[in-house]
């Protein structure tokens, strides 16, 4: 399970690209198998489509013990709503027999909070807003007592086409508990050719584009904008 | 500001690799400079004790307006209770003018999960049980937040010699809303040539060696131990 981080080529860690060249079959995401399709060459390649990602890891399971070594790649790391714990999963329900190494990547939440400034300073709460395989009520308890707890909150999958009002619903829930002038980082493809990045307010948050390859990070009650800047205090006495 | 990830070699970005070859001057805390000490070379550097960020960051500043190209490094990720938001806390309070670019590393929580398995694999919770610069009942309500909302909890700097009760304390809080046999993985010097990695149960948790450079992963109510690995579920139907 390869992390091949948030989307530019330098930021791979040589270990990733490593066991993408030793390897001899590349399994992933479309997109992401495209994002790396000079180091995949001609090697043997099983791209599905989103959504396939049970199809894509028994796929893989078979080629490995077929004698292949098999790269499974996800963006970001493979550890944070990737691939790594779906053929973990996989290979204890079926008592598979297999070597299997995960290989860390940037992953995402980092990605932006480092083109946003520096907003992960202080403890901070990991979110996925997708319902599609965690009943609703669990994430909307989760963003409760985040948002009640003063975290940092980062929110993975904040929207697609199908899920328009889960957003709207988590503004106001954060809104109860903190300040409708925190700051909000929006970045969208952080790292890649089309990068965007909005600094905003938890009140108007909404009122941007957001979808699926969104990250949005939050403030706490100490985050402040400088400039270009979201920056969360540490707590030093400067 | 620049991360050089967990500790392997082969675990830093290009990208990371490039700046420091790029720079002048290196500046870190010593443990961390000698982790990159054939990049450095005979490069510059200002290397100071543990707790003196806040004059690392002046001497990097100066060194900066003086007209260097300085790296002002952090191991895993300079956003994560790394140097990205000192710098920029500096930059804004004295209204410097200097270009800076903040290079992603692999946090040091991501590269304990890959070596555990998959423990990160739902909403996670990021806390730093040193409480010099946060107060302790802040640090508590989030511990409280996280457990209640059934979190996986990640704790960084969850002991040292000068502070041994925050790690009991925490436990004790955890175990009011988590199982004692929820599964509980402890990292030591992940990707670093001396690594020790535990896993074990909530309940069990402080029987085991624990100091600053560990990372102790909590997992969830779906969180289960196969073999050598620590998985969380995602939610697949499999």
């Amino acid at each position: 399970m390869v992390g091949i981080g948030p989307g530019a080529r330098d930021e791979i860690s040589q270990r990733a690209l490593d066991a993408l060249k030793n390897s001899e079959t590349i399994v992933g995401y479309k997109l992401y198998v495209d994002l790396i399709k000079d180091i995949v060459g001609d090697k043997q390649v099983i791209a599905t489509s989103m959504r396939k990602e049970i199809e894509r890891v028994e796929l893989a399971i078979q080629e490995a013990q077929a004698g292949k070594t098999v790269s499974i790649i996800s963006s970001g790391d493979p550890g944070v709503y990737g691939m790594a714990g779906l053929v973990l999963e996989k290979i204890s329900q079926e008592n598979v027999e297999l070597p299997v190494e995960i290989i860390s990547g940037i992953p995402a939440a980092n990605a932006a909070a480092a083109v946003l400034g520096a907003p992960l300073m202080h403890d901070y709460a990991v979110i996925s807003l997708s319902d599609l395989l965690t009943p609703w009520e669990t994430i909307e308890r989760r963003v409760k007592c985040a948002a009640a707890a003063d975290f940092v909150i980062v929110l993975y999958n904040p929207k697609s086409s199908q899920r328009e009002w889960q957003i709207e619903k988590t503004a106001h829930i954060i809104l109860q508990y903190k300040s409708p002038s925190v700051p909000v980082g929006i970045v969208k493809d952080a790292s890649r050719t089309n990068e965007s990045v909005i600094i905003t307010t938890l009140g108007r948050m909404t009122s941007h584009p957001i979808d699926m390859t969104t990250i949005i990070i939050v403030g706490n009650s100490t985050t402040f904008q400088y400039g270009k800047y979201m920056i969360t205090r540490r707590g030093y006495q400067l």
